[in-house]
């Protein structure tokens, strides 16, 4: 049964690294000793290691040991051999080469189908859903494929940001750039402003955290939906 | 001898659709009655057929033709033929997309190079540039390649934004995006602001409008530019 957590962001403003999260890692993770952590995302360019060290630091605090996928020979025999899985934060284009060049993606998708217990924050989000393009990143690399784990029947977007009222900026919103997406494709595109996390429990999707998310279908006005909402149906 | 205006953004907040920089372009487009428009960026989606009306009506201003890419059956020649070439803004991914689709992006810079005027805006400026990379745009579509047209020898952010010290938002900043981009990548790097434009006449890069624009240089801090600021160096 799959058993996976989709968080917007590791972070909230204020708080430190996983913080708002922990209580609910402690329960995901209980079976766990020790989990697998792939920092193929480096966030500002950081390197593997320093990236674990801020992992260990965190997970520490729940009493749970944490490796880095980097410190394996066979990366795959890593992932089929951990007891848990989490996938950082970063940059999704960097995560998604990085996969494909190690040849990870399929057995990644393969593993946390059959039931290991996953957690993705961010860019290790982003990879949960079909595919990455409806990332909020730079394409620093190119990546073989877009196409992602496939977790969920839909695609992400983390860190989702309102249009703000008073800006004087021209850029796209959020909401014009998912636009664009659905004028090329019909997967879902979930908003997930940061706070709010998926909960997918076998063939069950709920929204947690506090906070509403927003819900873009192709053709369709956006929806606004409540915590506690059930996306089983999206599936 | 190379005859190129690169904008941050067509539009400024309040201001209609390339009216501020409509004296530039009058004298930038002199000697031209017609020129191309290459609406393959498509902002918000919006049809080739929309998006054309759209700079028909602005170039109406100063007196100069326009007609779409998409009118001609072969895209190739409407290239080569053109007396002048605007590329819109919209989205980069798709933009670059169409342009290898239609086996377009080697003639196109020959082109320009070879000194036919040429104005970008947003996506269109985005191409100038090296690579695609620093776009700030959503990946809705996979090129064939992140390689773009090389009229100048940096990449470009447009649209830049600074960083908020008020911002709650836990997402990336531009700068942290472009350090990102500066792990893996040498090439350097202009944060050009909405109401900057680079001009490029033969070797010589100019920055022109009322801002500053910001320059990444690997491993090196960011340094902000005057406008008036001559980037003939960079190339």
């Amino acid at each position: 049964m799959k058993s996976i957590i989709i968080a917007s962001t590791s972070t909230l403003h204020g708080g430190s690294y996983l913080e708002y999260l922990l209580p609910t890692l402690q329960q995901h993770f209980k079976d766990c000793k020790t989990i697998l952590f792939i920092p193929y995302a480096r966030p500002s360019g950081i390197s593997h290691e320093e990236y674990t060290q801020k992992v260990i630091a965190a997970f520490a605090k729940i009493n749970i040991e944490v490796k880095g996928i980097h410190e394996f020979e066979n990366p795959q025999s890593a992932i089929k051999n951990a007891e848990g899985i989490f996938t950082g934060g970063g940059n999704t284009f960097l995560l998604v080469t990085q996969l494909y060049k190690n040849d990870l993606m399929q057995i990644l998708s393969e593993t946390v189908k059959k039931g290991k217990p996953y957690l993705g924050t961010s860019a290790g989000s982003n990879i949960c859903g079909l595919s990455m393009q409806t990332t909020n990143d730079m394409p620093i690399i190119y990546p073989p494929s877009f196409q992602t784990l496939g977790l969920i029947s839909f695609n992400l977007n983390p860190h989702y940001l309102d249009p703000e009222n008073q800006s004087t900026h021209m850029g796209e919103t959020r909401e014009t750039r998912i636009k664009e997406f659905h004028a090329f494709n019909a997967i879902p595109v979930l908003g997930l402003r940061e706070g709010s996390w998926l909960e997918v429990k076998g063939e069950k999707i709920t929204l947690k955290g506090d906070l509403k998310a927003r819900l873009f279908l192709q053709n369709k006005t956006p929806e606004e939906l409540e915590t506690g909402s059930d996306l089983s149906a999206l599936n």
